[in-house]
């Protein structure tokens, strides 16, 4: 039994106290914002999730597979919409598989009940994390409206508290920490899509809508009261941008001209667009991800990625069995426990955080094209031949648990051999054609 | 006329101090430390400094050039030292061409009297900045020890307090603030060798003389008392690393293996070794390095880099110029003039980054190499053959004004056909000799 800290009960952090509450240790959570199961929850900032097979992995561990699944909706594929014209739908996978949108508000609320149900964890709510002490091991945390009342908190500290970490800010300021943050020119905008008379929804539910624009993109995902929450993803300057769309008239004729069938489901468009804040995509990288056995990082406090592969919180829940397979290990050596979670992690969100920046490239530009439709036609026919030596990228990461940077490299080497082979019979055509007409 | 305040009263911060006094500016300089000329100066911790032609440009500007020459040594070439066997001296340059060791105390010193004589500039030691006031462009300080006594200080910010900078640390938490700190898996010591019998050199003053030993290295610099200050650079941890240095017994023993001609000459070695702290060696990026024309970075505070070029004080003198230029240029538009100067040093800075990144490898590993030395020969004559066109990458660096970014690009080049000729000369060769037998 080891008495732990978790700063932040977002989705990392409730997911590991259930886990290390059902493990019989003793939690402390403390979260800086109001608990989210009793009041009015932050709009307007909130991408949905994609929670697929390593996230349903992690859940299923504590039993909610069923409770998660109810409130989901699965997406079999991208609905590409061109300005004009019909849409275009690719599938994700073989039949059957698909990820499941979820808000990310209702996936905390059942993760935080499920840690409270877990056993000796408890949650306090609006208290901000001010001071580490590395020594001892132990938090102090203040009122996170007044500044005020500071209570110490000892145990080992696990920062699960986003990519604005307060965690990590006090070991960034230790000497010999490596850490980036890296901003993407890009920013993004929330809009609502409101469900159509009798709850239906307006477009497929069951897609993932893009509307791939070349240098920018717009996406939907369904909720499951049949309105979709929508994403635009812009730059910051430029001359299709944030910086120009500041008045009504300039946000309806871009989204007359870019976005026409979108533009005729989104009521009130120029309000919220210039009501609701401005994102900001944010690419951090951090190192170590512990110091000795008193602190340890997980999910966006030490990785966080850009949204473009939906796996922000699958590799967060990912990081949560990992640490919970270490400490089952080395129950008692958490400097150990913590050293083998680091070597096992670390290399894997590096490589989805690459994963996910380069996945925004395929979306907003090369989604459209047809010589990247027919290559993904390619890709599934070679992978229905030899379904074990070949796995598209995009299904190894969403519906399969290889490890992120073996996925990678499989990628890398599975894309060069299937460009070789597509030359090789191109060359042997054109032989072949010019056998036949010489 | 404008207000400035300057935040650091380092090298880059004190000659930028002296050109913004020099052009009829009010400046107020804060300084965390005690004033350098007043009392004692922190040894242990001070990698001696190369002033090559970039920074003389800088300090020629201020007529300060006579009274810095007179203070430092000049160094023509690098002297190898192997565990066993003669010295070799590789020079730098064509005969006069040479970098000045020169130690930072001394050359602050004249710096912070230069700065206090241009004009209506007020120093400020002993106080801390703890808070930026972008809005109405200010700084507040409180006294260093005590932490107490706040005073503001409205004007036009300059940070230039460094690589931990507090003016930096505050922009860093802005959103869309690119960052990164990146820690050498090396750190380093400092050591040193007295003066002998009537302050002679006990090695040649007029070198650098380097111990490279593949994966790690030593240096030393003269001093102009006829001492030397000697640095190590080595791994934190792995077989030979400060984790196994950390006994009288392995010190001396580590010393007399692989430095045996050094060992000889410092006294109370493992003493020293032991009592001086290890630093480490960071590189930091980051951008923006102006906010409006409220606040600008400069040197370490924007982009530290690892000292193995011997360029980090060159690079802040030669941002204080791009800044004094363009801050001449639109003495009404500062958020004009700062926009330039980013514009101007930034590529330049990364590009410097890199190169003393490399020439890390390139000091510790390459330098006693046979092929090493026999391409720097084919350099040297390449450039004796065509001066303009062909000019080795140090000599860039460190004799010339081209820019970093530049340099490197140049360097790219010029190595890349270099290495071509010599191939076909050797093939040509061949050639020839098998004619000749066959």
């Amino acid at each position: 039994m080891t008495e732990f800290v978790v700063a932040g009960a977002g989705l990392g952090g409730s997911l590991m106290a259930a886990l290390l509450g059902r493990a019989g240790h003793r939690v402390t959570v403390l979260e800086r914002r109001a608990d989210p199961r009793t009041g009015l929850v932050e709009a307007g900032r909130s991408i949905n999730l994609a929670i697929s097979e390593r996230g349903l992995h992690a859940l299923a561990r504590l039993g909610l597979t069923d409770a998660i699944l109810r409130i989901a909706t699965p997406l079999h594929g991208r609905m590409i919409h061109p300005v004009s014209g019909p849409l275009a739908f690719q599938a994700y996978g073989r039949k059957g598989q698909s990820i499941n949108s979820i808000s990310r508000a209702s996936l905390n609320q059942v993760l935080l009940d499920a840690a409270e149900q877990s056993g000796a964890v408890r949650m306090q709510f609006g208290r901000r994390c001010t001071e580490l002490d590395l020594e001892a091991g132990a938090v102090v945390s203040v009122d996170a409206v007044t500044g005020q009342a500071p209570e110490r908190h000892p145990g080992v500290v696990l920062g699960a508290d986003g990519a604005y970490s307060a965690v990590r800010g006090q070991l960034q300021r230790r000497e010999r920490y490596d850490f980036s943050q890296d901003y993407l020119g890009h920013g993004y905008k929330e809009l609502y899509i409101p469900a159509g008379p009798g709850g239906a929804h307006r477009l497929d539910p069951n897609a993932l809508h893009i509307w791939p624009r070349g240098g920018y993109m717009m996406m939907a995902m369904a909720n499951v009261d049949g309105s979709f929450t929508v994403t635009l993803y812009l730059g910051f300057d430029g001359p299709d941008s944030f910086s120009r769309l500041v008045t009504p008239e300039a946000v309806e004729q871009f989204f007359e001209r870019e976005f026409p069938d979108a533009r005729a489901l989104i009521p009130e468009l120029a309000g919220t667009f210039l009501g609701n804040p401005t994102g900001s995509l944010v690419t951090i990288r951090s190192r170590p991800w512990h110091i000795g056995g008193k602190v340890a990082l997980l999910g966006d406090a030490c990785h966080a990625i850009v949204p473009f592969f939906g796996q922000g919180a699958n590799a967060a829940f990912e990081d949560c069995l990992a640490l919970e397979g270490a400490l089952g290990r080395h129950p008692a050596d958490l400097a150990r426990a913590f050293g083998e979670y680091e070597a096992e992690r670390c290399p894997n969100a590096d490589a989805i955080a690459d994963l996910a920046l380069g996945n925004f490239l395929e979306m907003r530009d090369r989604v459209a094209s047809p010589w990247f439709r027919f290559e993904k036609r390619v890709q599934a026919l070679v992978h229905r031949l030899f379904p074990r030596w070949f796995i598209p990228l995009y299904t190894m990461i969403s519906f399969t648990r290889i490890p992120y940077a073996e996925a990678r490299r499989r990628a890398r080497v599975q894309t060069r051999v299937v460009r070789g082979v597509l030359i090789l019979v191109a060359v042997a055509a054109i032989a072949a054609v010019w056998q036949l007409i010489r």
